[in-house]
């Protein structure tokens, strides 16, 4: 490995180029994104070497590894273009939030050039001036192959991310996205949608965003995550995502029954055993 | 001031005395719980000057000053018992997060003794032993007033939340039960739900909570907080919280239709609506 593309200088290329950096990698590293302002701040801030706006320009830097990091519903189009000039030998993969059918999709296009993977990592923030090169530290990182992944590549992936301090795992691209749309995609279209709640039961009277304590705060904090991106994950992980807030709502009115109710052990029962759940995580 | 009588030896109870200490009060400090363990602690770590569990005997210890800091439905109960052995001249006033009807209902008990409040303020952490001397440093106080509320204790009561570092802000009883109905009591059934989603949606194949990452983890640390004390601020606070889990559900659908029906404008239009409403308040 001794030309790696970033495609999309944003905070996830940004991290994952200064987390190689900070792990002794001694290669180049190149960046595509279709931002002029990416481009320039990631070369200022030394994340990348070299940047283009232009695609066909990122294949003729001649990457050995590409990591996509654009919204996932790029990659498709992208993994086309580039498919058609990167080197036979390169590696590509990603650290997109969705995985299932675009792993398939990507793996038509580039073949066994493609590794599918997603570290389950990252906070609310985008742009590449906020890039963590600790990110990945003691984080899970999982890898989707496929029957018809290259082990090779497949081990050169793993122990890239183990470089970088993620800990690999590997599970199919379709239980990935409904993993994910529970634990992570759900979240998110909680947040935002508990936001919009408070513009919606806002009144005349009163601004309810002047009361911002107990916790909303916190719980709401991923809500300021880059609206491109969650548009471009929900819609591709659709079908898990719908089943996701169907099961929620389901627990919420289960919840609101035991209050309309008055149902008191019922519901102190609830919340103990949600409680006990949520602390075996810590 | 000087016999300050705590009652409930919890994390609020123990904060509002560490606060009190912290902030130059000399007087004594006295705690009534019904767990004896809470008051030998509370004396242990000298949060507390001396404790009982028989209310009675906290009537003897003479106070001129009561923080009502157990769970809000344990409220009149305890007024009633205290109206009867208290002195003419105390003020009492409280920590619950829900106010509306409990407040008429107290001053029914206790007269012009009551001073209703409520600091945004806490953890989800209970125990007397996590008690935060600096919990309302900054914080907003909400003191429910009415038509009969004594002035002057009143003013007591706000000069005492400023002496701790709090931003005393008055609001009518009912008010405040719709506003944190929406941004405190309905963040908290949500992230209780959210948890227990997580429960029914795992399956013998998969644990969902082996993949507490992207935000999951912020998002329902207030899922850990006491359920006695959320039970009896949900059923407290029941018409409000009802209402709003039903305008959540609302939003909540509407994001959900927007991604059923792939709507991508208006999908973006209103995740970016949201994050800048959520910016707003940083």
């Amino acid at each position: 490995m001794e030309r790696v593309l970033i495609v999309g200088v944003g905070f996830m290329g940004g991290s994952f180029a200064s987390a190689l950096r900070k792990h002794g990698y001694k290669g180049k590293i190149y960046g595509y994104d279709i931002n002029p302002e990416s481009i320039r701040k990631g070369e200022d801030l030394g994340i990348i070497d070299r940047g283009t706006t232009i695609l066909y320009e990122a294949g003729e830097f001649n990457p050995d590894f590409v990591m996509l990091s654009s919204p996932v519903r790029t990659f498709p189009e992208i993994a086309k273009r580039l498919g058609e000039i990167l080197d036979e030998e390169v590696i590509v993969t990603d650290q997109g939030s969705v995985k299932g059918s675009l792993v398939y999709e990507l793996e038509d296009i580039l073949g066994s050039k493609y590794v599918g993977g997603h570290p389950i990592a990252g906070t609310e923030k985008s742009g590449v001036e906020f890039s963590m090169s600790d990110l990945y530290e003691g984080k899970k990182v999982i890898l989707t192959p496929t029957e018809k992944t290259d082990k090779e590549r497949l081990e050169v992936v793993r122990r890239v991310w183990e470089s970088v301090g993620g800990i690999v795992e590997y599970m199919d691209p379709f239980l990935h996205d409904y993993v994910f749309g529970v634990v992570s995609h759900l979240p998110h279209a909680v947040a935002f949608s508990l936001v919009d709640t408070l513009i919606r039961m806002s009144t005349k009277e009163v601004d309810l965003f002047k009361y911002p304590g107990g916790g909303f705060k916190d719980f709401t904090r991923i809500a300021k995550s880059d609206p491109v991106m969650w548009r471009d994950i929900f819609l591709a992980n659709k079908e898990n995502l719908l089943r996701s807030i169907d099961g929620f709502i389901e627990s919420l009115n289960y919840l609101r029954k035991l209050v309309e109710e008055e149902k008191e052990e019922e519901l102190t029962e609830f919340l103990n055993e949600v409680k006990t759940k949520r602390m075996e995580i810590d």
